[in-house]
């Protein structure tokens, strides 16, 4: 089952933060928050969103970082750096 | 000792890399990566290239995240988020 991942994109933050909360709604014990390159500073928010507004016993249960190697627009290969926070309500 | 913590700031990654770089060469075990709002990007993509490209031993010891109350330039209070990246060669 994979449909508890939030992929973060151009949205402001408060999308995703009801996203997370309409998963933990539907009775998810995780939410899977997952960001590339500029967005990964807004995955950090929108985690920190839904525990101080939202859902104060929300933790953080997995943290990882990484990259994945992309063709741009331009056709040139690049690096980008990505996020994956799960945080868990139980 | 706090000589091996580095913030990430406004300059490009590359000037961050060097700075690890550096802190291993001098011999310390374990380097802190600290970034805030939007330069938390740019933290995990330092690591990326010091892994990547500079010592592939390197490996993420741990990682935290969280958020700091701060007034901004207007007097306004704002929530900012924050990372914490520390990477070991041993």
């Amino acid at each position: 089952m994979n449909d508890n991942i939030i992929i973060i994109g151009q949205k402001p933050p408060m999308s995703y933060v009801l996203a997370c909360l309409t998963l933990f709604h539907q009775g998810f014990d995780d939410v899977v928050i997952k960001a590339r390159g500029k967005a990964i500073s807004k995955a950090v928010d929108v985690v920190n969103i839904v525990k101080k507004k939202f859902i104060p016993s929300v933790r953080v249960k997995s943290l990882e970082i990484g990259s994945e190697r992309l063709v741009n627009d331009k056709g040139k290969v690049v690096n980008l750096s990505t996020i994956t926070i799960t945080i868990a309500n139980k």
